[in-house]
């Protein structure tokens, strides 16, 4: 389909059209597709733009992964297919660690998943994790969602999961990690148990993820855990709420 | 996969099971997935209960079906992977119509969903209309989403249209048609324009419509035209933002 610029969805409809393309060249799971429905929703309730409060957990973020001592990102199809470019743009600025991570893990996927990053693989400008060396396991998940690399999740100290499930936010900070979310439904599981939670829309956020990493990389130790100590999650989730729910409440029925 | 009955989410993972497996039978068009994703999120929103605002709404609906003289429901493929039987069961209760009428039309899902009522068609029990015979349109809409049966859409006096497109909710509207809508976005562009939009899940409030329309059929013309004269739909919408939106201002983060 043809979409025009003019539209005043394009962008909306787009993500929709990678999203679709992305199931049928195998990245994506049939239930990625929903997954995806049901963060549409979402962003249309938060108004389609990154709020303060989520820019607040952007920053907090940012320096979160700039004191990090090894960061890893962890990616699923829907990640993928949104937003690889910008994944592969945040890893380089930090040690280069990307993880699949799927929910629903086939040898098929996996593969496909690492044949999108053959370049950066190539060019060294990344390290892709998890597909040939998932050997570890997370405790308290079933093994096919709990395998993990060694060099990558499993001895993590901060993992950024966009988009991820409940379970395996809950168990890699039972692990100890810490877990940066981004998850658009500011009532899930992963939002509530995550260290930080980012509720914005992954390809509006994580570009202000990548000018705040790099910007805070010339900031002192101090000032980064002075952002951190200043920022609360479950205030920040609940301020989410309240922004949402007036929001609803102003709109107009015309 | 064996979902448990006892899983807190059993019954929204079992619908999203039906809707997978209706995108394997050919029934449901990709982006049908992402639709059912979009209300899963508002359904999650209301509490996954019918609320005391969508029965006002169910019951002026009933009372409209029942006045009509020539009403059709409209089907299309998440229709019919969640509530084909309730569908039959509330056109059995009216004159039996049912009209396919699919965004993404295409002449196999076409028949692909004219098989599913095969036994219901070959007992008389309903006509299937919108396969063979769309041969009027829909004026100001595209040929394809615009094919209309004569004897059905095109000529009815109420369409019942469980997940329509805003498009087409409003160009029915335009033909003079009372539009009865079941959609969980009370801000969508079907929920504005429709004559009564039912802000509830599908599977949900077709069998309250089937209670209702049973029960109203009892009352005098008289005593419908009064719970429709009572019934205001924006005030219907308006209230249902304030629910969801005071719901969500309400709601703990734990």
């Amino acid at each position: 389909m043809d979409i025009p610029k003019s539209h005043p969805r394009y962008e909306s409809l787009l993500k929709r059209e990678k999203i679709v393309e992305a199931l049928d060249k195998g990245i994506l799971a049939k239930p990625g597709l929903i997954a995806h429905g049901r963060g549409e929703t979402f962003d249309y309730l938060i108004g389609e733009k990154t709020t303060d409060i989520a820019l607040e957990s952007i920053k907090a973020a940012s320096a979160l992964l700039v004191l990090a001592g090894n960061p890893v990102i962890s990616v699923n199809g829907n990640t993928v297919a949104l937003a690889k470019e910008e994944v592969v743009e945040l890893a380089k600025e930090l040690n280069g660690k990307i993880e699949v991570n799927l929910f629903y893990r086939t040898k098929e996927r996996e593969e496909k998943i690492k044949k999108e990053f053959e370049k950066e693989i190539e060019n060294g400008e990344i390290k892709l994790l998890g597909v040939d060396d998932a050997n570890k396991q997370i405790p308290n998940l079933d093994s096919l969602r709990g395998n993990v690399s060694e060099e990558g999740i499993y001895t993590a100290d901060v993992v950024l999961v966009p988009l991820e499930d409940g379970d395996r936010t809950e168990a890699l900070v039972k692990m100890g990690k810490k877990v940066i979310s981004i998850d658009l439904n500011p009532l899930s599981r992963t939002a509530r148990k995550s260290t930080i939670t980012i509720v914005d829309e992954l390809t509006r956020c994580l570009p202000l993820l990548i000018k705040y990493v790099r910007e805070y990389k010339n900031k002192s130790r101090d000032e980064l855990e002075n952002i951190l100590n200043n920022y609360n999650n479950k205030e920040n989730l609940k301020r989410m709420l309240n922004y949402i729910g007036d929001r609803l409440k102003s709109l107009e029925i015309d």
